[in-house]
């Protein structure tokens, strides 16, 4: 089946794109990077997806990590992108002459977990999305709880440890300074870790490097930690993994459930699972929001979840 | 108007009852204290209400501290009142030959928070009772968030020190072991405070009591980690303050505030407010679920809150 849609994730680091088929099926992808020179994130989001075009494209959907007013396609803030009111939605709706959408990146991802993953046979799931921070959105009674503002979900945030390692954002002991793929690496890095290892490197060392071992036991400490936070606040049927980090399957699975219900000891920790969207959750949440923008929302309910990840 | 419901909030120290009105008036109220010899709670109950009771009782609602199938009216659980899988509501309505409602007891007052108080104007509210212990509930889109097991909003055991002091629930550093009525006194005697004194009476002391100060800094502190953990979570529009604790007001509010703010250093935190329910949150809550198990739900839109709290 031809592509008929085009998805964009905007990373801190990379920005992913994909054709996507009208049934959900991905095509042909593109990795950049992430431009970091001033140059306009807009512009490298519109040259991907060119690239990507085809006859056919009748919509676009790009995640963005930051506020995001999606009714009105304009990136409010994003910190790591440099953004700030830009209305990237109708700039590339200009250039590329389709529907655009703009979405959070991690609202986006969960919409897919509720649409495409877990959310089809649970009705009240904790999504984490654990990539190069972490942040999460619960899924109540079948809907995405997005809060007042539309910031519900920032689990990196949650305060683990009061006198614990900076974090970006002002506060102390944020889950993501331990447990983002970018708080292992450099943890990793700064206790004289190999440099040669990324975020993936270090987790295939787990049980061969002594170093890797301990800071990995403390992300999924952080990580427990902040997870039984959420787990307290919203009650839960399931937490669910999805996001580049989910890819490290058991090393974090096993280790996650046996912190959790430590955590938890007077009443049973819900289960947890890894998402089958796996690292692809925010292309998958992207290309939702490309068909919707397509006017395709009713077709999406015929979409098929990728497969299931092999922990 | 003469009584028509009576409402019973079960404490771990006291039975708290009064007549209801059916326009929500409470007339006379009992105070005894909960039976800790073994003798029957439910024996307990059933004598306060008939203390209580009028010819034209025509409703009896109960809020109880612990795991509570209010369909069936069956306490599961309440480990402060040694209660396991009572059916009290069924044994109530035996005796008393009226309908008997059986809740949780902070869901019940969250309940009337959202149908009395903060909820009839704003529509996402974190609920939190300060009382013997520390418990939440949010109101997300005008509806109670009750979870997957209905065990939602258990705030009290946020940890916000993975080193702190042990808690009753097995794990440690948990917020109410800081930041509830009992945990104030606690630790203010177990530093050599005042024996003669009381919670309300450290709280009167603050500001002539060094130690009194610290205990109560470090409350807020506790209650202030905890609630950003919540307010990151599930970002409600107001925090609601309500249960005996609250009646500490401006010596709770100020601070509570800005420590809030410092933890949520790259977002405005909610606004704090004292509930205009107060220490009376638990029996509204009785008293609606009273007015359900009558009939009269529609009713009770009429009913009036009570007057707004004193900061």
């Amino acid at each position: 089946m031809a592509a008929a849609l085009v998805a964009v994730d905007v990373g801190g680091t990379t920005i992913k794109a994909a054709q996507v088929t009208p049934d959900g099926g991905f095509l042909s992808r593109r990795t950049v990077s992430t431009p970091h020179d001033g140059s306009p994130v807009a512009d490298a989001v519109a040259a991907v997806v060119s690239e990507l075009r085809t006859p056919a494209m009748a919509g676009v959907g790009v995640g963005v990590p930051g506020v995001v007013d999606s009714g009105a396609g304009v990136v409010r803030f994003a910190a790591n992108l440099g953004l700030r009111d830009v209305p990237l939605g109708p700039q590339l709706a200009d250039l590329l002459r389709v529907p655009v959408a703009i979405e959070h990146d991690v609202r986006a991802a969960c919409a897919a977990e509720l649409r495409l993953g877990a959310g089809r046979r649970v009705e009240d799931v904790l999504c984490v999305v654990l990539g190069t921070g972490v942040a999460a959105r619960s899924i109540v009674r079948g809907r995405l709880l997005d809060g007042s503002s539309g910031t519900a979900g920032e689990l990196g945030h949650v305060c683990i440890d009061p006198v614990g390692e900076p974090c970006a954002c002002g506060a102390r002991g944020c889950v993501e300074v331990y447990a983002s793929a970018a708080g292992v690496l450099r943890r990793y890095r700064a206790a004289g870790g190999d440099p040669a290892l990324d975020t993936p490197g270090i987790v295939a060392a787990l049980g061969a490097d002594a170093l890797a071992d301990r800071v990995w036991a403390e992300a999924v400490a952080a990580l427990a930690a902040g997870i039984a936070a959420a787990v307290l606040m919203t009650d839960p049927a399931l937490v669910s993994l999805a996001g580049g980090l989910s890819g490290a399957g058991s090393a974090l699975l096993g280790p996650l459930a046996v912190a959790l219900q430590e955590r938890l000891p007077w009443r049973p920790a819900p289960p947890v699972e890894l998402s089958v969207l796996g690292a692809d959750a925010g292309l998958l949440g992207s290309a939702l929001a490309a068909a919707d923008a397509a006017g395709w929302r009713e077709r999406t309910r015929r979409w098929l979840p990728p497969g299931p990840q092999q922990p």
